[in-house]
């Protein structure tokens, strides 16, 4: 078991326990200006203060010794919502969104999510995988050291579980801790088009099932919209997940007040993600339902759109996570530095709330907290070295890469983008 | 000489006498799908479709061939509006700001233009240099090959001439063309606090003499707003600046509508620069006297503000051009990606707009229409090498660096960020 010392980090990192998701009040992030960081076998043996973590280290052979000469270090980024199982790009429906085509012209044209299905249908496995590991290949350039993946390109038995194994493959071979979640809920497949409930159906009785033998899902998520899947269509699919063991997650209130929030608290969802148009009252049942809001500033961003309320849902204690959002369509985002840009100069968070939002209460939204999302002893030894003074670099350093390096389970990784 | 053939590359590129600073109603750009560039001595020799870059060809020895296997091809980024030669960050301000704190107590914290006035006073010409080269590496590696900087750090004689003797060195000792701007008319230095004319006294009667007779500033620039210098000593420094033969700019209406927009239409000045609070009736005043109006997307967004209305200043017939304001204070970017980004997700110009602006346009805000911002024959080998289909993929791509490569004078440009 390799044995590894990095001193001179100035750290910040939020704290079990001590973060929205786990109940507390405010995103409060605890600060070593000369801090120490011990590493074994991968996960952190112990951190803090230099001369506390000395204690831990005497006696020990210690392999390898980094200074990090005063840098700033902050958790990995976990990024609690991507699509990033797709096997090409829309860039041509982006440019036509920019001149201003309507949405059903581009789906005219072959544009859409079903644009994106036809092609993960066409794709073997092996392209699939191939495309996939290269969009992570830049995320981890980037920060991020677990990732929450969606399928939901297949909308067929056949080809949900291809994209399942396919992320499976990228847990096991990429640096980064991948998280699992089946979206056959994604849309209605043209197939179904005339007669949807018979979709909900094959959902419920052979997609979701085969999903669960194979237990190659952690959660399930539903795409819950005006036009997509209605509140009772999303709660039945979300009850049968639930009775098969997978989280719940839920896609809720993006375009339209459908009233998905309110189901994400009905159900004590793990989470609900987008929440543009999410009223009052379904804020308020976020709270009481401990659901953790999942936000992707970067899609509202790319699509020309008002960002959630985030201070609204901070202010009524409802924890609030960061995400890309990546997939090919809406948002083509990789980097979590833009994200949390975005929600520390777009929606008013301070640099604690965004910094906490990107790791803590994130991992809380993938139900990863107890392994990854802050730097605490027994936890995964992922970190960002930032170059710059604190994290609100990556507010104060628009546009570039305000990062030194990354470090999953204490290894230094090198993927360029 | 040496001469360089590149194949097989999409390229985008404005072209002189159709962009809007040349007086074209629109920006059009031009799209070879299969194009190619000869490069002889660093600069472009014959650019277009390959069948007819191939008659060129014929019979000359090509020193190096590049295949681009059909990636797309823009000019090189010129960036037309930075303060990139400083000592010091203030990402300490930075955060002050995020926390609420008012900017008169973060001057009376030390803070503000007048912190990085003292750094640079007191860092040794060969500190500044390197301190500066750093930040210019930066802006390389995100593709800007062209870029304007100004002094106005020095607030005294000896200092602004310290400060312009470093851009001129940037100039000759990186591998970017630097245009140099005199802007002792920054602030109003602590020691003149009491009587700010004396201060403009100085400037007219020794500090310009002093940077005329030395020949190192292109430009003279003024900051002409509420508090800092008035639209008739605006008028009075710029007036002199003339005299002396030295180009022509415009801080601008950025906080109040002081009328700097009609003083700078009025002087028939080369660029307009921030523009935020600028009114009709100066934007009308701008198209008049044919001033290119100088957008920085990325100060609004820093300083959390609206952006300065670029559709309106296009429909009146006022030529946009694109910077990245790189400073430390109100605006710490050093990426055009970004600024582009910006300028077409959050200014709504369409790409071609756009790419113009970081390009073309921005050329002819620094004087230098004739050698860079498009690929044309006789002018400079300047361009870059995008990882997409389009130049949409600047917005496209939101918060990564859309690059495969950057090419200044035909060669490659490696530095890393």
């Amino acid at each position: 078991m390799t044995t590894k010392l990095f001193r001179h980090a100035h750290i910040y990192t939020p704290q079990l326990g001590q973060c929205p998701a786990a109940g507390a009040a405010q995103a409060e992030v605890a600060e070593w200006r000369d801090g120490s960081i011990l590493v074994e076998g991968g996960r952190v043996a112990a951190v803090g203060a230099a001369q506390d973590v000395e204690v831990k280290v005497s006696g020990k052979n210690i392999d390898e010794e980094h200074d990090l000469e005063g840098a700033t270090v902050i958790p990995g980024f976990v990024d609690p919502h991507t699509h990033a199982c797709f096997a090409a790009m829309r860039e041509g429906e982006f440019s036509m969104r920019l001149a201003g085509k309507p949405y059903l012209e581009i789906l005219k044209a072959g544009g859409g999510i079903l644009s994106s299905v036809r092609h993960v249908r066409a794709a073997s496995e092996e392209e699939l995988f191939c495309f996939s590991r290269r969009l992570l290949e830049t995320t981890l350039h980037y920060g991020t050291t677990t990732v929450e993946i969606k399928s939901g390109y297949g909308l067929d038995t056949e080809t949900e579980l291809k994209m399942l194994r396919v992320i499976a493959r990228l847990g096991r071979e990429t640096p980064q801790t991948v998280v699992p979640t089946f979206m056959g809920a994604h849309a209605v497949p043209e197939e179904y088009r005339a007669e949807p409930i018979k979709y909900v159906t094959l959902l419920e009785n052979e997609m979701l099932p085969a999903v669960a033998e194979q237990g190659i899902a952690k959660f399930c998520d539903v795409f819950c919209e005006e036009g997509i899947f209605s509140v009772e269509q999303s709660r039945k699919i979300l009850q049968k997940a639930r009775t098969l063991g997978m989280g719940l997650k839920l896609h809720a209130d993006e375009v339209y007040d459908l009233g998905g929030a309110s189901l994400a608290g009905e159900l004590k969802a793990t989470s609900a993600e987008h929440l543009l148009a999410a009223s009052d009252k379904g804020i308020a049942k976020l709270a009481q339902g401990g659901v953790v809001a999942v936000l992707l500033p970067a899609t509202a961003y790319s699509l020309k759109k008002s960002f959630a309320r985030a201070r609204v849902m901070i202010d009524k204690g409802v924890p609030v996570a960061l995400a890309t959002d990546l997939n090919p369509g809406s948002c083509f985002c990789q980097s979590m530095p833009f994200v949390v840009n975005l929600a520390i100069l777009g929606m008013n968070l301070t640099p604690e709330e965004a910094l906490t939002g990107a790791t803590l209460n994130a991992a809380w939204a993938v139900g990863m907290e107890k392994e990854v999302g802050s730097l605490e002893p027994g936890k995964m030894a992922d970190f960002i070295v930032l170059d710059g003074e604190t994290p609100a670099v990556l507010a104060y350093a628009s546009g570039v890469r305000p990062i030194r390096s990354v470090w999953k389970g204490g290894e230094g990784q090198s993927a360029g983008a």
